[in-house]
């Protein structure tokens, strides 16, 4: 029987080709939006655009959640970064409007009646900052005994961050929603970005393969990308487009992607000026404390890009 | 026409007496329940049965909402303070349970019904750490224009705090709570704790003066008194009860109670070890940002007494 | 017997009549300078005119300090007050230099040698930020116990500060040392910000009667405090001068001008973003620790006038 | 010509092995003591001995200095590491008392002191935590620019580290140091902890070279490096010792044992619960701030190990 998941996602980039794996692997009961990558009904529209690339246009409802962190104050804005991943977080490729429409509920609300109506058997993949995720445990604490797994694309095992030198993108958007959901009881599955630039990255050849499909799917992947592959040889001196939340999709779908993995107790710095959004992993069990998280550590980059292209080849 | 209000309540001790007085100045959509001065479900209990004291059994819905502070992590219980109010909250009196029962929405998603369906008319009246409200403003961030004003009991205007020398109790239990709220951009009136200690204190004569009145109302006060009477004694070396949520529903009845206000800035520090909670109010204007709250100046005690009195007389 | 003390000055404005007020009532060991009021230099050039006017140039040696707070990164300037007491600190009356020019060792050398050379008879009157005395400490712990007694000038008990809503100005500019000081054993008393403004006020008569002494201190008095008056009317709506500085060195001389005072526990904030600086005075013993500070509570402001009025009258 | 330099070291494990290295290598105009790993006076008897082992017994000075991090407030003590290296820090090996004895005046006087008898020629090694030289710098500022380098073994390139897995133990120790050295301008090579544990590390066919040596040295740095090898298996999950002080040393000696560096800006985080003492190193360059450190990034770990073997052969 197919498993049945959520994905909250800040569609933009990778996002995209994560849903398509999840599309591809899982019943996906529901697509929540979170503030992320770029602005945040360009987002709900990206995430509707990619369910109809997919051949599921109408099949899968998308929901809206909340537009900022949950600490942004009065007008405050988030920080977005259409530098990585383009102005529409789609490589520049200003796609045509979907067909399906969001639905009228919040995603916090949904996700709570998913959960309620099936306990024991939703699994969310977070690939987006946590706050939807945060939101929806302290409004109905009691979900956090019934949500079957939590798989989040965030932070670092205590590396090099993206958006600033200390933190990934995700936990530093909403370090508090992060720390909620880390310390909420559930079973979680973390990505870091580092296993991501270590494994996920698919270079000039890769991209010539997977454009030699000539599906769909390819087409997509090659046009989602133009953007993110110029700011990674830029930033981070990476040859290659990155895929951290493709990879924490693939290692829901098929766990023996990820070769090694051990449990840590793991914390989010949310004080500090330099260190907001920091993710502590104590791997050398320093801190006594009890693990809370199973945080990837090696995975099987070949079993991976075959995940991946297989994605991509289906979707025609 | 008389006013629609919410009440957002932590219902233990002086909570009771401004539902009382609420219910008698205002048409009350609802009463919602955020965690506060005791344990939550008792709290919900304490509102119900004070609606039934006042003959209002059954016409007043209540709802509940946020059992712990936004930041309440994992099984982290947040601090109540059974010490000020009794057990029970209503100074060891401990009730029969009330007929009327809560009802199953979440007190937040009625706020934002409520000010949808009433839009620029519902004003909230906050006597509680302020987590529901917040909560509201961030699910539902278009409510903020419609409210047509919030009136706050918490903080202190440079002053002494109750619960720690530098923080008063609503807004020490969820300052970052208070902060969103204090710069949503909602029209706000605070009334903070040092207007309470100068100028609701009930002394041993105006017990006597209320027990006097021989009704339902003032022997409902002389009994959830009890406790708190002995605790300002000891802690705040105050001689009589103290009555900061009734000052603030007193205000929000008749303006003119309010004998002194100005316009001010004021924030909520969310991170300091020693000032959580503090409430810095900008009096001298030196750090120059625009004011965003109405604050509480000087109070006429005499019509504050009055109205009090009024309210405990007709309740029979 | 007359005791042995060491003014810690950032000399400007007040600190001179402190000074004045010091040299007529104690034997001056010396005077140290500390970062603070204005420019470093013209603080040592403020200090050593100051002498001069008292009559005792050459007498009293002044030491350089620190000219920053301990945590001043880098090239990075604390904020000096121009606005308060003129651009020299003194009113705008830009005197001459004195003639006696400033010791050529490290101030906080000069207060370990001292307290060493006299062991338990040496009190420090601290008008300034905390910095010398914060690093003496540092440097050499074991003073702590030989130290007759610490008068600092500084903070408020919880009430409003001057420089910022939550902060009084010596422990704003250098919270780190204030702290340290505070926690260091020393016995302290302490003298806040709204004494001053409660009980060290010298309106318009006040002036016209010290001018009317017509000696060289009253005249010395008058061109010192000339901008100040501006800015208490403007900035903290006080009608008159402020004298925060000598109220403190008149308590050191004459312990019966403060008619109320007790001990509590006293900490500063260091890490808040509203909050730096800002003074726990413990005066409900909410934290239950132990006290560490005795803070003035009330003043006899007719003994504190007239001890001004003596030394301003005595000058000549 | 042999260049000048003072050791700053919280002498135990191997800072002692440095201490031989630098004896060998420059000429040391003094060593001076922080507070660190051990028990300050027994980090004095450590410098004392290992001079003396290096056979200049008399010859080089030692400095008491700090003995404690800059805001270690009132009686609380800093933590040291006696599980790392030993209760005397030097394995358990309790050697005899030294001849020589530490000299009496300050350790930051002295390094003021030589700074300026030297100007441009004085090089510091700070193989401790950042108290004393900090100090140095907040008392005579204006030798930041008459230091020739600062080498500083501490912090990590945003990586594990070792006494929690977000700071480096000397970092850690004084956060508020390293700010403030780290910003000072002065010209600085920093070794972070993980060029230690990648580089220095001298497993069982290493310790056994050594030993074959049969010198005094060889000796000496057997005893000395008994219990950090345990400690380095439980906790680290090392094989081997760890030589992050040496490799400092041995940097300063011979820059081609880096072999490869580069200029990055690296700030030092204070405030954070989690990762208070974490060292910022901006690789990727997001944060768009100045350079301020040349940070080790490889290591010719042969050349590194053949000094330090020659160290240990010459000294008998």
């Amino acid at each position: 029987m197919t498993k049945r998941i959520i994905i909250d996602t800040d569609t933009a980039g990778d996002d995209t080709i994560a849903l398509l794996t999840a599309l591809h692997n899982f019943k996906v009961e529901g697509v929540t939006i979170t503030g992320g990558n770029v602005q945040f009904d360009q987002q709900v529209e990206n995430a509707l655009y990619t369910i109809q690339v997919a051949g599921k246009g109408g099949q899968v409802p998308v929901y809206k959640g909340y537009e900022r962190p949950i600490f942004a104050i009065g007008e405050e804005q988030h920080v977005t970064v259409e530098d990585v991943h383009g102005k529409d977080g789609m490589g520049d490729s200003f796609f045509e409007k979907a067909i399906q429409r969001p639905e009228s509920g919040h995603a916090v609300d949904f996700i709570i009646e998913k959960v309620k109506e099936f306990p024991g058997e939703i699994s969310l993949c977070a690939i987006a900052p946590l706050t939807n995720i945060a939101m929806a445990i302290k409004k109905e604490p009691f979900i956090v005994q019934d949500i079957a797994h939590l798989y989040i694309m965030g932070g670092t095992n205590n590396a090099l961050g993206n958006i600033t030198p200390a933190a990934e993108y995700n936990f530093w958007v909403d370090p508090e929603a992060a720390k909620i959901v880390l310390h909420s009881g559930i079973p979680i599955t973390m990505v870091g970005w580092e296993m991501c630039t270590r494994y996920s990255v698919m270079d000039d050849d890769d991209h010539e393969e997977i454009a030699a499909l000539g599906t769909k799917g390819s087409e997509f992947f090659i046009n989602v990308n133009r953007v993110v592959k110029k700011f990674n040889k830029e930033v981070h001196r990476l040859n290659g487009t990155t895929h951290p939340d493709t990879l924490l999709v693939a290692i829901a779908a098929d766990p023996s992607i990820m070769t090694q993995s051990s449990h840590y107790y793991v914390d989010v710095e949310t004080v500090g000026n330099l260190t907001r959004g920091y993710s502590l992993v104590d791997i050398n069990h320093r801190l006594g404390k009890k693990p809370n998280v199973r945080v990837c550590e090696a995975v099987d980059r070949t079993a991976f890009k075959d995940m991946l292209l297989t994605v991509l080849r289906e979707i025609d």
